[in-house]
């Protein structure tokens, strides 16, 4: 019998536990479901006889000791931030470990220990990071079996919600953790250009987005991730002239998002002193450096100067929509502007219980094949059931769902620490994806001249 | 027998030092310098007969622990992030402490424990912070005596080099940390004007200064501090309508660094990998969201296309003569944009030997007295010697000094976590400042109305 133990039960935890429960008779697997919240753990086992929901804490360190020394292998749905915590407890007492999240330098530390202990930690196995790794290097391995020779990679991936629940000006609802959307992009982002490196610090970011049009589902901006860069290294294209991954937002998104950075109100590095005594339009007045009174037409008006905007914009409708303007009181204590928005974004951008979320993932790859340049698109579009059943959570929990069982059934049996870019990690996952709806629709077109 | 210990033998050490030496006949006192660097501490006490120099490491504990609990006092000229661990370290062993550096976090969580054991934790008691505190607080006595009800407080420093030695079209060169230099201001600047909060994100900071004119020494650039609110409390002026602590830089600084903001140069969040195979002019390139070619007069163009700038422009010139456009390779290895705009300003930027420093310290305050609006000005200019015997060197280090003697002569004898905005701490102070020329020129006028 093997023991799996699920860290979290939270919003992308149903379909990677239905995925094992389900499995767990043909393969004689014990289930265990850790949560803070006991209830919610409770709920996602559904009293299945092979799965068992416990009250757990990873900061417990008796108890995360006792716990993952009984287990052959661990999936941790945590934070990022905190999988190293779990991680280091499984280089101890020899359990594997999954995760969705990007290998965090901690993990990469332990690099050489896990290698040496025979442990696979696999990371970066979701949706993205995760399937997007898995189809580019499926298409890069069919690229390269004829004979092409790439010169450009671009990848965007969205979370973004169904045309049919799409019911606000910013075509936007939170289907994932909305402290990450706030914060998204904060740094530099790093990409290839036509053979030139390009920097973009965060304040200039929003304003500089590719166009992405989608079959059936419209036009998109696609802005760049944080760090590009380094996996033209893990995909082993040093030398590709044109690299980037970036995110998707429904067109328009970006131009309102930018004006959100350009007043400040994504910083989470400082506390607003006694915020809970303000409105939103007083915040938003002492974010503008030109002065003047906050009532909600003139505060208005200050920010159209400030950002130069003409009269009616679509910009100032979505801000106006969000009840920036307005003399609406802030919640929070001491709170960190992103946090105050947050805040307000997380009443806004509510899924609501029918909505359906939607992914958009696409690949446009360039390459050099005999005499010819081709441009290939690669596009999966995958819309959830309603707002418990999300797209969202089926993709990222599924691929970890599956890799689980290739470990246990040692149709995986790589070790050290991964990501999917294996053939022998990627090709059995998609197969199985493929059940789920996960199919990818392909155009390739010659074109002359290769564009970026 | 009083023991003094003095970690840190670097830029300020020596007048600080000098001071400690020279009293330390008349007051029985034994000054002990420690530093990584011995030399360095031994060059700077001179074999005086009541004087030490060690090598001593701060991060050693066996050996912090024997040398701490061996002073009555510990003067810490370590960088502000590691205070703290001396701090405990005299919590443990019954010794005070004084620096120059802003109270952090950490040493506020010693707050109680220093109050309970009966000791003086003396911070931001050198230049500013500390003679502003001072001269700011005897402002406020003297007007609070005149009846007068405080409006405005503006205070703005500047460590800048003197107009003999303002040899370069910036009209700056380091006296002070060159990375504290290059870092400045990232967060968002927080203050109060006209009874409004401000809330001046980084990306913007620069584009906003306030102009300031100095006799004799032209006009200035001010920008804000990054936490002005937090003194309105702690000047006890809870409720005045405009508040604002700043930084000093010749006029047309902040213009030219506002572009290297814009640009993205000052990010230190993340490393370039392969710097060292890149050159200054790539970089920049890099940075620049148009494309184009990177030899010096095509960047040139393309910089001045993405800013906007008309032809021959102060700002491109300021650019130019930094040799940011040219074909020249970028030394440090896998290094921030941060750490190789610091790299080449460290060499463009170089105080040479016969160079004077020049400090500006500005106070204008406003107030109501009877029926009239009073301005008060109060500005201090003060010029060093030589590159060795800074003006900066001698206004953070005199203080500190004098402290440590008014403390171990009893004439401080309040206890607990301070800084200097008491009368029984700054008053003493003040007066023997004014033996080493700190003296502020005040002027008053009477204005009709208060501007900000």
């Amino acid at each position: 019998m093997k023991n799996i133990f699920v860290i979290g039960a939270g919003l992308v935890a149903q379909p990677l536990i239905d995925y094992l429960v389900k499995h767990s008779t043909t393969y004689n697997w014990k289930v265990t479901v850790g949560d803070l919240n006991l209830k919610l753990a409770s709920e996602k086992v559904k009293n299945h006889p092979n799965a068992k929901a416990i009250e757990f804490n990873v900061l417990d360190d008796e108890q995360r000791k006792t716990q993952i020394q009984q287990h052959d292998v661990v999936v941790s749905l945590l934070p990022a931030k905190l999988h190293h915590i779990p991680a280091e407890t499984c280089l101890k007492y020899n359990s594997h470990l999954i995760t969705a999240s990007y290998v965090s330098k901690k993990l990469k530390q332990m690099e050489e220990a896990v290698k040496s202990k025979n442990l696979l930690f696999l990371g970066e196995c979701g949706l993205d990071p995760g399937i997007d790794h898995m189809t580019i290097m499926s298409l890069l391995n069919q690229i390269e079996q004829k004979n092409g020779t790439l010169t450009s990679v671009r990848s965007f991936t969205g979370g973004l919600i169904a045309p049919e629940s799409d019911t606000n000006p910013w075509n936007y609802k939170f289907t994932w953790a909305p402290r990450n959307v706030v914060l998204a992009g904060q740094g530099t982002a790093q990409y290839k250009k036509d053979n030139r490196l390009k920097f973009i610090p965060y304040h200039r970011l929003f304003k500089l987005y590719d166009e992405i049009s989608v079959e059936g589902y419209g036009n998109f901006d696609a802005y760049a991730n944080r760090d590009s860069l380094k996996y033209t290294t893990k995909y082993q294209l040093e030398k590709i002239p044109t690299f980037i991954r970036g995110t998707l937002r429904k067109q328009g998104f970006c131009d309102a998002w930018a004006t959100l950075v350009q007043l400040g109100l994504t910083d989470d590095s400082f506390p607003i002193i006694g915020s809970q005594n303000l409105t939103y339009n007083q915040m938003i007045s002492a974010f503008l450096p030109n002065v003047g009174a906050t009532d909600k037409n003139t505060l208005k008006q200050r920010l159209q100067q400030f950002l130069n905007l003409p009269n009616d914009n679509i910009i100032l409708d979505k801000l106006d929509w969000l009840e920036l303007f307005d003399n609406r009181k802030i919640k929070l204590k001491n709170a960190t502007p992103a946090q105050i928005l947050q805040d307000l974004l997380e009443e806004k951008w509510a899924l609501q219980p029918n909505d359906k979320d939607l992914i958009v993932m696409t690949h446009i790859l360039e390459y050099e094949l005999e005499n010819r340049i081709e441009k290939l698109s690669s596009t999966l579009t995958y819309e959830g059931k309603d707002a418990t059943d999300t797209a969202m959570s089926r993709l990222v929990g599924v691929p970890l769902a599956i890799a689980t069982k290739l470990l246990l059934t040692d149709e995986i049996n790589c070790r050290g620490l991964k990501i999917p870019i294996e053939p022998q990690i990627y090709k059995p996952i998609l197969k199985e994806l493929a059940i789920y709806g996960v199919h990818f629709t392909k155009a390739v077109k010659v074109i002359n001249k290769i564009t970026a």
